[in-house]
Protein backbone atom coordinates (compact mmCIF):
# COMPACT_ATOMS: atom_id res chain seq x y z
CA UNK A 1 0.00 0.00 0.00
CA UNK A 2 3.13 2.23 0.22
CA UNK A 3 3.40 3.78 -3.37
CA UNK A 4 -0.29 5.17 -3.03
CA UNK A 5 1.30 7.68 -0.89
CA UNK A 6 3.15 9.31 -3.68
CA UNK A 7 -0.50 10.12 -5.35
CA UNK A 8 -1.62 12.34 -2.14
CA UNK A 9 -0.27 15.42 -0.71
CA UNK A 10 0.26 13.79 2.89
CA UNK A 11 -1.39 16.98 4.73
CA UNK A 12 -4.98 16.13 2.62
CA UNK A 13 -5.05 12.93 1.32
CA UNK A 14 -8.70 14.06 0.37
CA UNK A 15 -9.07 17.19 -0.98
CA UNK A 16 -5.33 17.32 -2.78
CA UNK A 17 -5.72 16.06 -6.42
CA UNK A 18 -4.58 12.33 -7.39
CA UNK A 19 -2.06 12.29 -9.63
CA UNK A 20 -3.65 11.11 -12.54
CA UNK A 21 -2.77 10.16 -16.33
CA UNK A 22 -4.69 10.22 -19.11
CA UNK A 23 -4.41 7.48 -21.89
CA UNK A 24 -2.15 8.38 -24.24
CA UNK A 25 0.56 10.09 -22.33
CA UNK A 26 3.19 8.19 -21.42
CA UNK A 27 3.70 6.73 -18.58
CA UNK A 28 7.35 5.87 -18.47
CA UNK A 29 8.21 4.88 -14.31
CA UNK A 30 9.27 2.03 -12.22
CA UNK A 31 6.09 3.05 -9.84
CA UNK A 32 2.48 1.96 -10.72
CA UNK A 33 0.86 4.94 -12.22
CA UNK A 34 -3.34 5.40 -12.13
CA UNK A 35 -4.36 5.58 -15.56
CA UNK A 36 -7.63 6.55 -16.88
CA UNK A 37 -9.12 5.71 -19.86
CA UNK A 38 -12.29 5.95 -22.21
CA UNK A 39 -11.41 3.50 -25.03
CA UNK A 40 -14.22 0.55 -24.79
CA UNK A 41 -12.36 -1.95 -26.24
CA UNK A 42 -12.29 -4.05 -22.54
CA UNK A 43 -11.51 -7.66 -21.59
CA UNK A 44 -15.21 -8.46 -20.67
CA UNK A 45 -13.57 -11.29 -18.59
CA UNK A 46 -11.13 -8.84 -16.66
CA UNK A 47 -14.13 -6.33 -15.97
CA UNK A 48 -16.68 -9.60 -14.47
CA UNK A 49 -13.59 -10.15 -12.21
CA UNK A 50 -13.95 -6.90 -11.10
CA UNK A 51 -17.22 -6.30 -10.44
CA UNK A 52 -17.04 -10.08 -8.64
CA UNK A 53 -14.58 -8.58 -6.55
CA UNK A 54 -17.49 -6.19 -5.06
CA UNK A 55 -20.07 -8.88 -5.27
CA UNK A 56 -21.84 -7.66 -7.90
CA UNK A 57 -24.02 -10.82 -9.22
CA UNK A 58 -22.89 -12.00 -12.56
CA UNK A 59 -24.38 -10.42 -15.71
CA UNK A 60 -24.31 -12.40 -19.55
CA UNK A 61 -21.21 -10.83 -21.43
CA UNK A 62 -23.76 -10.99 -24.16
CA UNK A 63 -25.52 -8.05 -22.76
CA UNK A 64 -22.13 -6.60 -20.96
CA UNK A 65 -20.61 -6.42 -24.48
CA UNK A 66 -24.16 -4.79 -25.55
CA UNK A 67 -24.21 -2.27 -23.11
CA UNK A 68 -20.63 -1.03 -23.35
CA UNK A 69 -21.28 -0.33 -26.88
CA UNK A 70 -24.52 1.79 -26.47
CA UNK A 71 -23.45 3.51 -23.51
CA UNK A 72 -22.55 7.04 -23.91
CA UNK A 73 -19.25 7.04 -22.20
CA UNK A 74 -17.10 4.04 -20.67
CA UNK A 75 -14.38 4.69 -18.39
CA UNK A 76 -11.65 2.73 -17.33
CA UNK A 77 -9.28 3.34 -14.24
CA UNK A 78 -5.91 0.81 -14.50
CA UNK A 79 -2.99 0.49 -12.60
CA UNK A 80 -0.05 0.77 -14.62
CA UNK A 81 3.14 -0.99 -14.52
CA UNK A 82 6.28 -1.42 -16.78
CA UNK A 83 5.10 -4.46 -17.22
CA UNK A 84 1.23 -5.16 -16.66
CA UNK A 85 -1.98 -3.13 -16.85
CA UNK A 86 -4.15 -3.97 -14.25
CA UNK A 87 -7.92 -3.00 -14.75
CA UNK A 88 -8.95 -1.91 -10.65
CA UNK A 89 -12.11 0.90 -11.42
CA UNK A 90 -14.93 1.30 -14.17
CA UNK A 91 -17.90 3.38 -14.34
CA UNK A 92 -20.42 4.27 -17.69
CA UNK A 93 -22.98 6.26 -18.38
CA UNK A 94 -25.97 6.65 -20.55
CA UNK A 95 -27.53 9.87 -22.27
CA UNK A 96 -29.02 11.25 -25.14
CA UNK A 97 -26.13 13.90 -25.93
CA UNK A 98 -27.62 16.65 -25.01
CA UNK A 99 -29.89 17.01 -21.82
CA UNK A 100 -28.96 13.66 -19.66
CA UNK A 101 -26.35 11.22 -18.86
CA UNK A 102 -26.85 8.81 -16.06
CA UNK A 103 -24.32 6.71 -14.39
CA UNK A 104 -23.97 3.48 -14.02
CA UNK A 105 -21.99 0.22 -12.42
CA UNK A 106 -19.37 2.75 -10.57
CA UNK A 107 -16.94 0.55 -8.85
CA UNK A 108 -13.28 0.73 -7.65
CA UNK A 109 -11.77 -2.68 -6.59
CA UNK A 110 -11.59 -3.45 -3.00
CA UNK A 111 -7.95 -3.30 -2.74
CA UNK A 112 -7.92 -0.05 -4.14
CA UNK A 113 -11.16 1.63 -2.54
CA UNK A 114 -10.82 4.33 0.22
CA UNK A 115 -7.51 5.76 -1.24
CA UNK A 116 -9.45 8.42 -2.82
CA UNK A 117 -9.71 6.61 -6.44
CA UNK A 118 -13.57 6.00 -6.58
CA UNK A 119 -13.37 10.48 -6.44
CA UNK A 120 -10.85 10.78 -8.89
CA UNK A 121 -12.95 8.34 -11.09
CA UNK A 122 -16.08 10.40 -10.87
CA UNK A 123 -14.18 13.19 -11.19
CA UNK A 124 -12.85 12.14 -14.36
CA UNK A 125 -16.37 10.88 -15.44
CA UNK A 126 -17.91 13.98 -14.69
CA UNK A 127 -14.95 16.36 -16.67
CA UNK A 128 -15.99 14.30 -19.50
CA UNK A 129 -19.51 14.49 -19.16
CA UNK A 130 -19.66 18.02 -18.77
CA UNK A 131 -16.83 18.46 -21.99
CA UNK A 132 -19.85 17.20 -24.01
CA UNK A 133 -22.37 19.58 -22.94
CA UNK A 134 -24.43 17.53 -21.12
CA UNK A 135 -26.59 19.47 -18.90
CA UNK A 136 -27.26 17.53 -15.99
CA UNK A 137 -25.93 14.18 -15.01
CA UNK A 138 -28.21 11.64 -12.74
CA UNK A 139 -27.48 8.59 -11.14
CA UNK A 140 -29.08 6.02 -8.61
CA UNK A 141 -27.01 5.11 -5.25
CA UNK A 142 -27.51 2.19 -3.45
CA UNK A 143 -28.29 3.30 0.02
CA UNK A 144 -24.23 2.85 1.63
CA UNK A 145 -22.91 5.06 -1.00
CA UNK A 146 -25.30 7.86 -1.05
CA UNK A 147 -22.82 9.80 1.27
CA UNK A 148 -19.92 9.15 -1.75
CA UNK A 149 -22.28 10.86 -4.29
CA UNK A 150 -23.05 13.69 -2.18
CA UNK A 151 -19.54 14.75 -1.11
CA UNK A 152 -19.15 14.91 -4.92
CA UNK A 153 -21.84 17.39 -5.45
CA UNK A 154 -24.14 14.92 -6.07
CA UNK A 155 -27.97 16.16 -4.83
CA UNK A 156 -30.15 13.81 -3.03
CA UNK A 157 -34.01 14.41 -4.27
CA UNK A 158 -33.36 18.26 -5.36
CA UNK A 159 -36.73 19.95 -5.28
CA UNK A 160 -38.47 16.35 -4.62
CA UNK A 161 -37.39 14.68 -7.38
CA UNK A 162 -37.60 11.38 -6.82
CA UNK A 163 -35.98 7.99 -8.71
CA UNK A 164 -38.36 5.56 -9.77
CA UNK A 165 -37.93 1.63 -10.68
CA UNK A 166 -40.45 -0.86 -12.66
CA UNK A 167 -39.03 -4.24 -12.91
CA UNK A 168 -40.30 -6.80 -15.24
CA UNK A 169 -42.86 -9.24 -13.87
CA UNK B 1 -64.92 15.46 -24.87
CA UNK B 2 -67.86 13.26 -25.43
CA UNK B 3 -65.86 11.11 -28.11
CA UNK B 4 -63.53 10.02 -25.55
CA UNK B 5 -66.28 7.85 -23.81
CA UNK B 6 -66.29 5.28 -26.41
CA UNK B 7 -62.67 4.80 -25.71
CA UNK B 8 -63.54 3.64 -22.16
CA UNK B 9 -65.62 1.32 -20.55
CA UNK B 10 -67.97 3.05 -18.71
CA UNK B 11 -68.41 0.82 -16.30
CA UNK B 12 -64.29 1.29 -15.30
CA UNK B 13 -62.83 3.75 -17.22
CA UNK B 14 -59.44 3.68 -15.50
CA UNK B 15 -58.84 -0.27 -15.19
CA UNK B 16 -59.86 -0.70 -18.96
CA UNK B 17 -57.98 -1.10 -21.59
CA UNK B 18 -57.93 2.30 -23.95
CA UNK B 19 -59.06 1.47 -27.85
CA UNK B 20 -55.86 2.63 -29.24
CA UNK B 21 -53.89 2.10 -32.76
CA UNK B 22 -50.27 1.94 -33.39
CA UNK B 23 -48.84 3.54 -36.25
CA UNK B 24 -49.58 1.59 -39.77
CA UNK B 25 -52.71 -0.05 -38.91
CA UNK B 26 -55.63 2.01 -40.81
CA UNK B 27 -57.66 3.92 -38.73
CA UNK B 28 -60.57 5.17 -41.34
CA UNK B 29 -63.01 6.45 -39.59
CA UNK B 30 -64.99 9.60 -38.65
CA UNK B 31 -64.38 9.79 -35.40
CA UNK B 32 -61.06 10.84 -33.89
CA UNK B 33 -58.83 8.01 -32.78
CA UNK B 34 -55.96 7.96 -30.21
CA UNK B 35 -52.60 6.61 -32.12
CA UNK B 36 -49.12 5.64 -30.77
CA UNK B 37 -46.01 5.82 -32.81
CA UNK B 38 -42.21 4.94 -32.38
CA UNK B 39 -41.32 6.98 -35.58
CA UNK B 40 -38.80 9.81 -34.51
CA UNK B 41 -39.21 12.30 -37.22
CA UNK B 42 -41.36 14.71 -35.13
CA UNK B 43 -42.52 17.95 -36.17
CA UNK B 44 -40.29 19.82 -33.43
CA UNK B 45 -42.25 22.94 -33.36
CA UNK B 46 -45.03 20.92 -32.65
CA UNK B 47 -43.50 19.16 -29.81
CA UNK B 48 -42.26 22.41 -28.31
CA UNK B 49 -45.45 23.46 -28.35
CA UNK B 50 -46.81 20.39 -26.77
CA UNK B 51 -44.01 21.06 -23.98
CA UNK B 52 -45.07 24.87 -23.61
CA UNK B 53 -48.90 23.93 -23.22
CA UNK B 54 -47.46 21.86 -20.05
CA UNK B 55 -45.41 25.41 -19.22
CA UNK B 56 -42.48 23.87 -19.22
CA UNK B 57 -39.40 25.78 -19.92
CA UNK B 58 -38.20 26.23 -23.79
CA UNK B 59 -35.09 24.07 -24.56
CA UNK B 60 -33.19 25.44 -28.24
CA UNK B 61 -34.35 23.14 -30.81
CA UNK B 62 -30.49 21.83 -32.04
CA UNK B 63 -30.39 20.11 -28.34
CA UNK B 64 -33.62 18.53 -28.51
CA UNK B 65 -33.25 17.68 -32.27
CA UNK B 66 -30.41 15.62 -31.01
CA UNK B 67 -31.59 14.08 -28.11
CA UNK B 68 -34.11 12.68 -29.83
CA UNK B 69 -31.55 10.94 -32.27
CA UNK B 70 -29.84 9.58 -29.58
CA UNK B 71 -32.55 8.62 -27.65
CA UNK B 72 -33.24 4.38 -27.49
CA UNK B 73 -37.11 4.78 -27.82
CA UNK B 74 -39.35 8.09 -28.81
CA UNK B 75 -43.13 7.55 -28.43
CA UNK B 76 -45.75 9.93 -29.71
CA UNK B 77 -49.29 10.01 -29.33
CA UNK B 78 -51.38 11.60 -31.44
CA UNK B 79 -55.32 12.57 -32.49
CA UNK B 80 -56.09 11.53 -35.21
CA UNK B 81 -58.81 12.48 -37.65
CA UNK B 82 -60.24 12.23 -40.76
CA UNK B 83 -58.75 15.28 -41.98
CA UNK B 84 -55.65 16.10 -39.51
CA UNK B 85 -53.40 14.47 -36.97
CA UNK B 86 -52.34 16.47 -33.44
CA UNK B 87 -49.72 15.54 -31.33
CA UNK B 88 -51.11 15.02 -27.71
CA UNK B 89 -48.95 13.24 -26.29
CA UNK B 90 -44.98 11.96 -25.87
CA UNK B 91 -42.28 10.17 -24.14
CA UNK B 92 -38.90 8.79 -24.88
CA UNK B 93 -36.20 6.63 -23.01
CA UNK B 94 -32.41 6.63 -22.91
CA UNK B 95 -30.82 3.37 -22.73
CA UNK B 96 -27.92 1.44 -22.59
CA UNK B 97 -29.88 -1.51 -25.23
CA UNK B 98 -29.44 -4.24 -21.96
CA UNK B 99 -29.80 -3.72 -19.00
CA UNK B 100 -31.39 0.31 -18.11
CA UNK B 101 -33.50 2.13 -19.89
CA UNK B 102 -34.70 5.82 -17.97
CA UNK B 103 -37.61 7.72 -19.62
CA UNK B 104 -37.79 10.96 -19.62
CA UNK B 105 -40.29 13.87 -20.78
CA UNK B 106 -43.49 12.32 -20.45
CA UNK B 107 -46.38 14.78 -21.43
CA UNK B 108 -50.05 14.96 -22.12
CA UNK B 109 -51.19 17.88 -23.47
CA UNK B 110 -53.63 19.35 -20.90
CA UNK B 111 -56.85 19.09 -23.03
CA UNK B 112 -56.11 15.56 -22.96
CA UNK B 113 -55.21 15.04 -19.44
CA UNK B 114 -57.23 12.40 -16.60
CA UNK B 115 -58.55 10.35 -19.23
CA UNK B 116 -56.53 7.77 -19.01
CA UNK B 117 -54.57 8.70 -21.71
CA UNK B 118 -50.94 9.35 -20.01
CA UNK B 119 -51.47 5.67 -18.50
CA UNK B 120 -51.79 4.61 -21.77
CA UNK B 121 -48.81 6.14 -22.96
CA UNK B 122 -46.41 4.95 -20.23
CA UNK B 123 -48.00 1.42 -20.98
CA UNK B 124 -47.34 1.34 -24.50
CA UNK B 125 -43.97 2.93 -23.80
CA UNK B 126 -43.22 0.16 -21.45
CA UNK B 127 -44.43 -2.78 -23.88
CA UNK B 128 -41.83 -1.53 -26.40
CA UNK B 129 -38.95 -1.80 -23.44
CA UNK B 130 -40.27 -5.04 -22.36
CA UNK B 131 -40.31 -6.30 -25.97
CA UNK B 132 -36.35 -5.11 -26.12
CA UNK B 133 -35.53 -7.15 -23.43
CA UNK B 134 -34.35 -4.55 -21.49
CA UNK B 135 -34.07 -5.72 -17.04
CA UNK B 136 -35.84 -2.38 -15.37
CA UNK B 137 -36.61 1.09 -16.64
CA UNK B 138 -36.20 3.75 -14.06
CA UNK B 139 -37.21 7.34 -14.04
CA UNK B 140 -37.15 10.45 -12.51
CA UNK B 141 -40.46 12.20 -11.27
CA UNK B 142 -41.39 15.24 -10.30
CA UNK B 143 -43.20 15.16 -6.75
CA UNK B 144 -46.64 15.86 -8.35
CA UNK B 145 -46.67 12.95 -10.27
CA UNK B 146 -44.66 10.35 -8.17
CA UNK B 147 -48.28 9.04 -7.58
CA UNK B 148 -49.30 8.56 -11.13
CA UNK B 149 -46.11 6.39 -11.63
CA UNK B 150 -46.28 4.10 -8.47
CA UNK B 151 -50.39 3.30 -9.89
CA UNK B 152 -48.17 2.14 -13.37
CA UNK B 153 -46.24 0.16 -11.02
CA UNK B 154 -43.15 2.10 -10.30
CA UNK B 155 -41.00 1.64 -7.17
CA UNK B 156 -40.11 4.32 -5.04
CA UNK B 157 -36.65 4.28 -3.65
CA UNK B 158 -36.44 0.25 -3.63
CA UNK B 159 -34.40 -1.48 -1.25
CA UNK B 160 -33.34 2.47 -0.82
CA UNK B 161 -31.87 3.37 -3.85
CA UNK B 162 -31.89 6.88 -4.18
CA UNK B 163 -32.27 9.08 -7.36
CA UNK B 164 -29.36 11.77 -7.55
CA UNK B 165 -28.41 14.86 -9.76
CA UNK B 166 -25.57 16.66 -10.09
CA UNK B 167 -25.91 19.83 -12.67
CA UNK B 168 -22.76 21.72 -13.63
CA UNK B 169 -21.66 24.84 -11.82
C1 LIG C 1 -18.34 3.38 -3.81
C2 LIG C 1 -16.89 3.26 -4.25
C3 LIG C 1 -16.82 3.43 -5.77
C4 LIG C 1 -16.06 4.35 -3.57
O1 LIG C 1 -14.73 4.28 -4.03
P1 LIG C 1 -13.47 4.62 -3.08
O2 LIG C 1 -12.28 4.64 -3.94
O3 LIG C 1 -13.47 3.70 -1.92
O4 LIG C 1 -13.87 6.09 -2.58
P2 LIG C 1 -12.86 7.28 -2.22
O5 LIG C 1 -11.72 6.71 -1.43
O6 LIG C 1 -12.52 8.04 -3.44
O7 LIG C 1 -13.79 8.18 -1.29
C5 LIG C 1 -14.15 9.51 -1.60
C6 LIG C 1 -14.94 10.11 -0.48
O8 LIG C 1 -16.16 9.38 -0.28
C7 LIG C 1 -16.17 8.79 1.01
N1 LIG C 1 -16.76 7.46 0.86
C8 LIG C 1 -16.31 6.46 0.10
N2 LIG C 1 -17.10 5.40 0.19
C9 LIG C 1 -18.08 5.76 1.04
C10 LIG C 1 -19.21 5.10 1.55
N3 LIG C 1 -19.52 3.85 1.19
N4 LIG C 1 -20.01 5.77 2.43
C11 LIG C 1 -19.73 7.04 2.78
N5 LIG C 1 -18.67 7.71 2.33
C12 LIG C 1 -17.86 7.08 1.46
C13 LIG C 1 -14.74 8.76 1.46
O9 LIG C 1 -14.65 8.77 2.86
C14 LIG C 1 -14.25 10.04 0.86
O10 LIG C 1 -14.74 11.13 1.59
P3 LIG C 1 -13.88 12.50 1.76
O11 LIG C 1 -13.45 12.91 0.38
O12 LIG C 1 -14.83 13.47 2.39
O13 LIG C 1 -12.78 12.07 2.66
C15 LIG C 1 -16.30 1.90 -3.85
O14 LIG C 1 -16.40 1.76 -2.45
C16 LIG C 1 -16.92 0.71 -4.50
O15 LIG C 1 -16.56 0.32 -5.61
N6 LIG C 1 -17.90 0.06 -3.83
C17 LIG C 1 -18.53 -1.15 -4.29
C18 LIG C 1 -19.39 -0.91 -5.50
C19 LIG C 1 -20.52 0.08 -5.26
O16 LIG C 1 -21.22 0.03 -4.25
N7 LIG C 1 -20.71 1.01 -6.22
C20 LIG C 1 -21.75 2.01 -6.22
C21 LIG C 1 -23.03 1.43 -6.79
S1 LIG C 1 -24.34 2.63 -6.80
C1 LIG D 1 -48.43 13.31 -15.60
C2 LIG D 1 -49.31 13.17 -16.84
C3 LIG D 1 -48.48 12.59 -17.99
C4 LIG D 1 -50.47 12.22 -16.52
O1 LIG D 1 -51.26 12.05 -17.70
P1 LIG D 1 -52.84 11.87 -17.64
O2 LIG D 1 -53.28 11.49 -19.01
O3 LIG D 1 -53.46 13.04 -17.00
O4 LIG D 1 -52.97 10.63 -16.62
P2 LIG D 1 -54.09 9.49 -16.63
O5 LIG D 1 -55.43 10.13 -16.87
O6 LIG D 1 -53.69 8.38 -17.56
O7 LIG D 1 -53.98 8.96 -15.14
C5 LIG D 1 -53.63 7.62 -14.82
C6 LIG D 1 -53.71 7.43 -13.32
O8 LIG D 1 -52.79 8.29 -12.64
C7 LIG D 1 -53.52 9.20 -11.80
N1 LIG D 1 -52.84 10.49 -11.93
C8 LIG D 1 -52.66 11.21 -13.04
N2 LIG D 1 -51.99 12.33 -12.77
C9 LIG D 1 -51.75 12.30 -11.44
C10 LIG D 1 -51.09 13.16 -10.56
N3 LIG D 1 -50.52 14.30 -10.98
N4 LIG D 1 -51.04 12.84 -9.25
C11 LIG D 1 -51.59 11.70 -8.81
N5 LIG D 1 -52.23 10.83 -9.61
C12 LIG D 1 -52.30 11.13 -10.91
C13 LIG D 1 -54.91 9.22 -12.34
O9 LIG D 1 -55.83 9.58 -11.35
C14 LIG D 1 -55.08 7.80 -12.77
O10 LIG D 1 -55.20 6.98 -11.62
P3 LIG D 1 -56.12 5.64 -11.63
O11 LIG D 1 -55.69 4.84 -12.82
O12 LIG D 1 -55.84 4.97 -10.34
O13 LIG D 1 -57.49 6.21 -11.73
C15 LIG D 1 -49.92 14.53 -17.25
O14 LIG D 1 -50.64 15.04 -16.16
C16 LIG D 1 -48.90 15.57 -17.68
O15 LIG D 1 -48.50 15.61 -18.84
N6 LIG D 1 -48.48 16.44 -16.75
C17 LIG D 1 -47.58 17.54 -17.05
C18 LIG D 1 -46.19 17.06 -17.38
C19 LIG D 1 -45.54 16.27 -16.27
O16 LIG D 1 -45.58 16.67 -15.11
N7 LIG D 1 -44.89 15.13 -16.63
C20 LIG D 1 -44.14 14.29 -15.72
C21 LIG D 1 -42.75 14.81 -15.55
S1 LIG D 1 -41.79 13.79 -14.42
Amino acid sequence: MGFWKSLFSTSDRLSAPVKIQQEGRGAIAAEPRIVFSVDRELDLYELEELCDAVGWSRRPLRKVRKALQHSFLVVSMWEERPARRRLIGFARATSDHAFNATIWDVVVHPQFQNKGLGKALMKYTIKKLKSEDISNITLFADPQVVEFYRRLGFLLDPEGIKGMFWYPD
